[in-house]
């Protein structure tokens, strides 16, 4: 049996009633979240210009999120998900070695609201992509992630196509033929991480996962083969010994990965492999009600692999910014905060962060301090003006496994500040009590209007 | 200077007023055959599939071949994009290792469709398209088609981005952004070739292409240095020490692609490696008067790469029929030719042909047939039933470069097979003089105009 329908037959075989509680639970995170950060994304220059360029000619009933404005399940995946990504301030997985939830989720909203879905549905659905996505990740990665396919998309594509395949209820070997025909459009390499080929890597592959449902739905065709066929998914982009298809089946379901490694929540807009020195930095602050003025010398100490990427003393512009560590520990500093409205425009220029981050050294961090497996570590060095020495150890950010996780009210606020200013004022605490009881809804769609806008057209959309 | 900006600088520095006239002719010789297969592409199962979920939601003036029907640009691509390579008759090129013309015009057609423009321009685009494509080629083929990747879309999307920017007179700095988000979207694997997802293959990369020029267009943003990045184009799609960036450009243009060793033009609707066998036999029937009745057995010899894919003596699909060499050269020698209809419903079933596949057989040739370097030859052994044995060797099937060309009577027949019975009749001839007059054209919608065919709606389009 070919391996795609192997996967499918798993896949098909997921329904709601046999979820555990917590995988339920871990799907509203999951919803949550991405349904904020998608908001928010809405705002982004990249998604604004794919917006500009597919929306005005297409109709339809799937909403665009953050926008008064409905178009067909295909643009709408394609919008909402390079919106969903635009920020990178979406949802990671370790399995996955990149974000679970953006492949999946703009498309079977842009689904749902075409062809009507129970809440219970679409949960199943998003479980059985994201355990797709996952249980392929076993057998491929991260050895794609480190030779520079950007997995989110290249291995994420799968999982948005079952999810599609699930939620429209095909066939096991429909599904098995969108999982082919995805395969022919699995694309996003990682030399353009940094731009808006970013989120569009997302974007794309939300449509594409959705289209490839739609094709199979169809009876298109594609070879049943098409991932270990000699020139197949798995040569292509792994090549011969760089993957093993027995991992990839074994521990379906055992458990499901959305329940653990689970979902890893970003709470703060800029790159994770910052996110435990602020950590760090705002459990000092708790502690010890440290502010700027007394503030001599900070030193922190990440691994080298993560520092590599943030170490960037003077950012110059505001995605330089996200990936700076000075920046985003000076600003928890500051701030005691690190939100959205920190990356944008000039504030990554502010005079009293500025100040706080040329008083800043960052270096990697020694087998001393961390065993040599944890990547995941920060450690900081306070030294404050009276010469007092506070140290703060780390060894994940919050929130980067199930097992760690963010508070329901950490996740209330980074939703609220996700959302706030876009979509209605009123419609706020209700989005967000309709979310938390996503598996009761008849129709998700309750969902979607609740997102609908003020807005009734896009900035600058003018032709 | 990054790679991608080279390119954009020869590209944009292409105008028609430098062109060699043969180039112009050859564009319009490959305008003409694209033209001619898309239109009978439309009538193809993997083009109505794609079309049904497409093209219901989409407005815009960006015409559908073969139907009287307009959508917006980026689906008219996709679905145009479908059909010029649905039935694999679309025209070859050696330096790509694939089909030069598809992943080009229907993004073409598609944008001149919406914003105007004259044959001279589009001409230059085409051209410049071509060139980019088949010059990344020399420094990455045939290793990408070997190692399993479809170059006619991981390459070709360049040759599409560029043409598509050529003709929206993108900037240089623009143009080489339109490669590198492209580079982003760059995909199809050989493992679903003889699927319906080959030709969607093109469709995407069509689409692609123009999506990738209107986002540069819009400003947004992609690494310069996307293909020679470590996590770059190059490395993943060839790695390490199999491309050679600089092959690239030092040929550019010197002599035009276009032009040598040019455009290949399909003369039958079935693989090219039966090509030379089925010329082979015609040449046997034209000389002596050939006729089934006659035969006792056949005998045919070609390079053993191809006999590969092509030693299928028993086709039980019209897909299956399509890469028989065996159903190829008995259907040349019952029919005297080979045309569309013979690859539809049953006809590979046809008893006459059958009876004649019963007594051929196929092998390799030997180095004593033909030299090693040639895997374009076909012999065949005929032996008459009066015990006459007839041998034709053909080195090349007719019209595989430009130095051994159809005729113009051949290339006007090809296309009046593909487009009769689907465009107006009163349509076909005006159509066939319009393209022979094409650099003169003040708008190329003068072309798209006499396409529309009789047709108001997708048969079997119903929800």
């Amino acid at each position: 049996m070919s391996i795609a329908l192997q996967i499918a037959k798993k896949a098909c075989a997921l329904q709601f009633e046999q979820l555990p509680p917590e995988a339920v639970r871990w799907a509203k995170v999951g919803i949550l979240d991405t349904v904020g950060v998608t908001i928010l994304g809405s705002r982004d220059d990249s998604t604004r210009k794919v917006a500009k360029i597919v929306a005005p000619a297409s109709s339809g009933s799937s909403l665009v999120f953050g926008f008064d404005r409905t178009v067909d399940p295909l643009t709408a995946a394609l919008i909402n998900g390079t919106a969903s990504h635009a920020l990178d301030f979406d949802d990671c997985n370790n399995t996955l070695g990149g974000h679970p939830s953006v492949p999946i989720l703009p498309g079977l909203f842009a689904l749902a609201d075409q062809i009507g879905a129970t809440g219970r549905d679409f949960i199943a659905a998003y479980v059985a992509g994201f355990e797709t996505e996952c249980k392929i990740s076993l057998g491929v990665n991260l050895y794609q992630y480190m030779k520079g396919w950007h997995p989110t998309v290249t291995i994420g594509i799968f999982g948005g196509a079952v999810a599609a395949a699930h939620l429209m209820k095909l066939t096991e070997e429909q599904t098995a033929i969108a999982i082919s025909i995805s395969a022919s459009m699995a694309a996003g390499i990682k030399s353009n991480l940094g731009t808006m080929t970013k989120p569009l890597h997302v974007g794309n592959c939300a449509r594409n996962a959705l289209f490839a449902a739609m094709l199979a739905q169809e009876s298109f065709t594609a070879n049943p083969l098409a991932l270990e066929h000699k020139q197949g998914y798995f040569n292509l982009f792994n090549g011969e010994g760089n993957y093993d298809i027995a991992k990839i089946l074994p521990r379906w379901a055992d458990p499901l990965d959305i329940v653990s490694p689970g979902i890893a929540v970003k709470q703060y807009p800029c790159c994770a492999s910052t996110h435990p020195a602020v950590d760090a930095m705002l459990e000092l602050v708790r502690e010890h009600g440290l502010t700027p003025e007394k503030v001599a010398r900070i030193e922190s100490f990440t691994h080298s692999r993560r520092l590599e990427h943030t170490n960037r003393p003077d950012p110059v512009t505001s995605v330089d910014a996200k990936f700076s560590v000075y920046y985003a520990v000076s600003r928890a500093l500051v701030d005691q905060r690190v939100v959205a409205e920190h990356f944008e425009g000039d504030s990554h220029r502010d005079p009293k962060v500025r100040s706080i981050m040329s008083r800043m050294t960052a270096a990697p961090y020694s087998t001393a301090q961390f065993p040599a497996e944890n990547h995941f570590g920060a450690e900081l060095r306070v030294t404050l003006k009276d010469g007092t020495v506070l140290t703060k150890k780390v060894d994940q950010p919050h929130g980067r496994t199930s097992a760690n996780p963010l508070s329901a009210a950490q996740l209330k606020e980074k939703f609220d500040n996700c959302v706030k200013g876009i979509i209605h004022d009123a419609n706020v605490a209700p989005l967000y009590e309709t979310i938390q009881r996503f598996e009761t809804l008849q129709d998700t769609r309750a969902v979607t209007k609740l997102i609908s806008s003020r807005e009734t057209e896009y900035r600058g959309m003018a032709a």
